[in-house]
């Protein structure tokens, strides 16, 4: 590494003072203003040299199929699709390749792929497989025509300058302006929607714009059709993420439509710097790129909504939001996550990730409880995640509060899930879908993703009456968002409240969960109370899906050994078997499981005749298509109000090498509740004899005053939450916690 | 590291040179004979450093809590049990930081600690919580006595020239003499048997002997109490190794059995090294440690009999084991399994593996396909490994063909398992049992360890009607073992050949497994055909165990969709549920599931008529001990004689990165099988219009001639198998493989 020192260096001054540089004599305008390099680039950083070795067998692969550009015929998936896709591909990689090796042979390589689609191109109507309202040329639908162009164009800057005149222009006029005006004003209907299929289009007309020196196509790539800023990419930038730079759709979709807003992002920030375009909007494309980040654990992403458990950050679109947010930031806590995705872009960005990483300038990301507000005013619900720390690996709660997040978004209104010593241990089933494995309904989203994975029953939320929020109507889910009423995440007493009204008809409900630092437990505990307020009598449904094997049930049950019955007939229950159930008193309503090397207790406090329902996932399953995962369902019915109260305690350590096993029972004593005039004392009594205290009161306000009286012991707090400790259980209670923000 | 280079230099060139040195000025007799260092070690080789750090740690725990050692009262798991092992740990651990760092507090403590032992012992009778035929006196079976002693006695071994003479004598002759006495001549009907339990009391009589400078306790250690030869020591390396170094319970309890015969070894190398102890029966200790890693995958232990999945490398036993064996041997390969556990021992042998790993003399461990015959002669079956060559990530086949294995084995003549891109793919269940998880039974093996995990239904082989082999009883098993009649493990067609007779009555079975490296295909094929020869009509169920998520069934099913139905009545049968059954044909008898990114489908060519059954284990298990898993189980009723042809095909790739699958379908096209007068033919098609031909002739004789004729084209080979491929279909098949040993 050491020996390239230099010339590297100059090569980045020279990269990082803008200076459009060619490797021939190039004509006036036609050098690069996305890869400006100047001059082949001898890095060896790992991360760069890796890009660099997988791109160019990339291209090698591609370059032995020879020039194939088949007419548009198949639909996604078919063999001209997939052939159109390689090809944007290896144009992208010839063209990067050539700017980092000076290797003609690459540029020549994307030169004669682009020339035959010179001479395909303008012979192309409406694709013949094109169903739905926006049709592409080369692909079905023109979503595929622009990602097309977003990577061709890139590819095409970077060789454009190596090419005669002649086939400049006619690469310009017969490819590349036609599809930049056939994705702008040639598809209105897509162009102008505040909608991520929009924001590939746009960056494809604005980077083609820059690459083309066409004012018109930039400006209405920015402004839209008719500039006035009504449409276009900086109405989107306002428009699809939250002030916090949350995407609502959920941390899976947020991931995807990140890409072409960072990508046209940077593009914007090279040619035109004055638009501050990182700062737009209190810097809120920076935000989105932190938030992606943050909605992360173990570096996959939480699997909100529709969402594949086996996504990371280690995708392309990350790949590439990172070194162009590190580009555009220095911030050296990208760097750690590009180390963990072990990638980078073989762009000028990349090769900042790459030698500032080889330089050992990474710093850990600064994982954090953070609120992320849903909806483009930060009005419509938020994601409140509560973290132990900055340590990857230390316990997350993550709260759905959000809302709908269109129609790939579940049913799942005040939701959670928890992470603890690094896995899923109150877990989310994410989407039912095998992507892109053909025998399992072509690899598209199943079945059972509508009749299990979206479904309430399937989530850590009440259910009303054998039925999902909003009754599973997404659009109806659209139009309510819950409200998010306090979040607190300083100190050893993070706090969630929120509440929602309208997810049943006449039904609203309020959920605080609490993320609790206790003295001498190794992770902290969590505070789940849920208020439900109905008018008419109803069946209440409180699942718990949690990840483990069951080690001890506290209270008696009855059992169906030898033969199983399904829980319900629909919305979700039909999938459910029943293994066991009981009716538990207040003292032994627990189930401990043992999930890697800890324990995990869940202590309810069940209101009077709840039944507690022991049950897994894969009933009405003939196709094998679901996972089978276990879930605790507390049942009371005939409810109006009732309070659901629980605690779940991570303890102890089960070693196999050692062959040693410490505190397998929990370590808490008694849970209790008592609802006093305007507020809820939940009070917990650990076996050591201390007890610990947490008094919510209905109101949020922070500086609202409030008493209430335990076991004949005054409390006194202000604000929401006040927390009470007492080291033995003979002393008075005492507060802890009063500073708290609305 | 460098600065201590030389200064280490010297200490281990004393060291090695065997000399006897001492801190104090030592009085003749009293330095060590079993540490033997030439002062402190100030070597800080990440190793040795980091044992040195977690053993001050354990040393400062015990101190904290003060010098206790209770009068004897509590049977296994109870305070006074405990504090005694915490105590032969505490006294072992100061002796060896006594050694090396030369702290007299260390050393005192040990004293303190042994002083009070001199107090207690000699008023001791058998242990009153004792129960069975071998009470101890600390502890409530001689056993444990064994293994303090053998601990204990190594601290003492490294303070002993620290002592007072009166101290040393008083120690000497009130702790380890009657100790050793009554573990020896005290319980004959221990100390005489072969069995692992006599070898922990002769390791602690012998190295106390060496300590004591008492030649008649390590006589009767090596020889027995008569000194014949008859037991001991020496007789037991003799009989409870198998010439191949394998230990009949298994690699679970191999791993438990090796602790006492290495650390006895090397203090017998120590002070008797004429006796060439390592080199002693061929050096079946060494075999034998090597054995043992062997017999593992990724660092886990086969999971074989009575075995926790999650036991691996990392434990006690084997970081004894392998620093005793590297120091025996400088095999730089052990180095590498140093390098994976983390760990190793606070004593010369660990100083040197701690050094020369820093030193990067480690080689990778050559994990190779093996035959580990069974029984003292060898003669009792075997367990045979086929790899996919040295990498541990190579697919690797365990075929169980072992002989019973004591009370600890399971009714599985024949099983088998598949590891495949670093996971278990067709699994073995190991032992059902939650180790030290009080509330699973107190942490002991479950009942559920008998009535499921040992029962033939929960392996991968036969079961005739409904019932286990050998009706379920360990000690008929022991009477009968399998005979290994073949075994070729080079080239690209490994082959392990067995056949067992009076599992059942009046039934014999014999089967084919074989690991076939086809080119083009990324990891071997797995061909298995098992011949079953009965007199009386019976039910032939043959399970596959497998792990991962069914993608695509090639037969129709007939589906328990809404209620679950148990597949039988006891045998393990109680604990199946049924998800569906069909009777495929032999075009279509596919099951495919990915695990992890790689798929795998089972291909079978079913005797007509055989239904094929999938279900899962879990049913009758109100106390959720089982974990639910998968299984596949062909069933053919009323046969005698009959076939069962099977391959197992890993194929593809899921990406959930890129979001790519290749080749999720299988890549067989079709699957024929052809009894011949004297042979088997398996016949395989590939998609690609490949033919592969497996020819498996009853005789395994070597050099025996065989003839067939396949589709009219005439086999020739001589040997037990000959394997055919043809590159089209249409070419005629060519033999590839004649090599093979008997």
């Amino acid at each position: 590494m050491p020996r390239l020192q230099t010339t590297l260096g100059l090569t980045i001054a020279m990269l990082l003072a803008g200076q459009a540089g060619a490797l021939a004599a190039a004509p006036a305008g036609a050098g690069p203003v996305l890869f400006r390099s100047a001059g082949p680039i001898q890095a060896d950083y790992p991360l760069f040299a890796g890009e660099r070795r997988r791109l160019a067998e990339l291209v090698e692969a591609a370059r032995r199929g020879g020039i194939q550009v088949p007419v548009p015929r198949d639909p996604g998936g078919g063999s001209s699709h997939e052939q159109h896709k390689r090809n944007y591909m290896a144009i992208y990689a010839a063209g990067l390749l050539y700017r980092v090796t000076g290797d003609g042979a690459y540029a020549d390589y994307a030169r004669r792929l682009l020339l035959e689609y010179a001479r395909l191109y303008p012979t192309l109507g409406p694709h013949p497989a094109a169903s739905g309202d926006s049709p592409g040329r080369l692909f079905w639908q023109s979503l595929n025509d622009s990602v097309w162009l977003v990577y061709a164009v890139q590819g095409y800057d970077a060789i454009r300058d190596s090419l005669s005149d002649e086939d400049r222009r006619t690469i310009d006029e017969q490819v590349f302006r036609p599809m930049s005006t056939f994705l702008s004003e040639g598809q209105p209907q897509v162009f102008e929607l505040i909608h991520n299929h929009a924001t590939w289009a746009c960056a494809a007309v604005g980077m083609t714009g820059y690459v083309l020196r066409d004012d018109e196509l930039v400006a209405r790539a920015l402004n839209g059709l008719d500039k006035s800023g009504r449409t276009g990419f900086l109405r989107q930038v306002e428009q699809l993420f939250s002030p916090d730079g949350y995407y609502t759709e959920g941390p899976y979709y947020q991931r995807y439509a990140l890409q072409p807003f960072v990508v046209f992002a940077q593009a914007i920030e090279a040619n035109e710097p004055e638009r501050r375009i990182f700062e737009y909007r209190d810097g809120v494309l920076l935000k989105a790129i932190r938030a992606t980040v943050q909605l992360t654990q173990g570096g996959y992403f939480f699997p909100l909504n529709d969402a594949l458990r086996d996504k990371s950050l280690k995708t392309d679109e990350l790949y590439q939001a990172i070194a162009i947010g590190y580009a555009a930031t220095r911030d050296p806590t990208f760097l750690s996550v590009a180390q963990w995705q072990g990638r980078t872009t073989l762009t000028p960005e990349g090769l900042l990730v790459a030698r500032d990483l080889a330089e050992g300038k990474a710093r850990p990301f600064p994982f954090a409880s953070r609120l992320f507000r849903d909806g483009p005013a930060g009005d419509r619900g938020a994601v409140a995640v509560l973290r132990a720390g900055s340590d990857e690996r230390g316990q997350t709660l993550v709260v759905k509060n959000s809302a709908q997040g269109m129609g790939h978004g579940h049913f799942d209104k005040l939701g959670w899930m928890l992470y603890d010593d690094g896995a899923a241990v109150v877990t989310d089933y994410g989407a039912a879908r095998f992507l892109n494995v053909e025998s399992k309904d072509g690899g598209r989203y199943l079945g059972e993703n509508q009749s299990w994975a979206r479904q309430t029953v399937a989530h850590n939320t009440l259910v009303v009456n054998e039925t999902s929020h909003f009754d599973g109507q997404w659009r109806v889910g659209e139009s309510i968002a819950p409200r998010q009423l306090y979040f607190a995440a300083d100190g050893p007493t993070r706090v969630s409240t929120a509440e929602v009204e309208g997810a049943y008809p006449e039904v609203r409900f309020r959920r605080t969960l609490a993320q609790l630092e206790v003295d001498g437990l190794a992770s902290p505990l969590v505070v789940d109370l849920l208020r439900v307020q109905g008018s008419e009598p109803a069946q209440y449904d409180l699942p718990l899906h949690y990840a483990g094997h069951i080690t001890d049930v506290g209270f008696p049950l009855h059992s169906h050994p030898a033969e199983r019955p399904v829980l319900g007939k629909a919305n979700g229950y039909q999938h459910l078997w029943v293994d066991a159930s009981g009716t538990p008193e207040a003292g032994n309503a627990t189930l401990t499981w043992l999930n890697g090397e800890r324990f995990y207790t869940y202590r309810m406090l069940p209101p009077a005749g709840t039944r507690v329902i022991l049950a897994e996932s894969g009933a009405n399953d003939p196709r094998f298509n679901l996972r089978r995962e276990p879930v605790l369902i507390e049942r009371l019915e005939n409810a109006t109000d009732a309070t659901f109260v629980a605690v779940l305690e991570p303890h102890g350590r089960y070693d196999p090498a050692a062959e040693t096993v410490t505190d397998s029972r929990s370590r808490i004593a008694a849970l209790r509740h008592v609802r006093t005039e305007d507020a809820d004392l939940v009070a917990l009594e650990l076996v050591d004899g201390r007890t610990l205290t947490l008094a919510i009161a209905d109101d949020a306000d922070a500086g609202k005053a409030h008493r209430a009286e335990l076991g004949g012991k005054p409390l006194e707090w202000s604000g929401h939450v006040g927390r009470f400790e007492a080291p033995t259980a003979g002393e008075p209670p005492r507060q802890e916690l009063a500073a708290e923000r609305p």
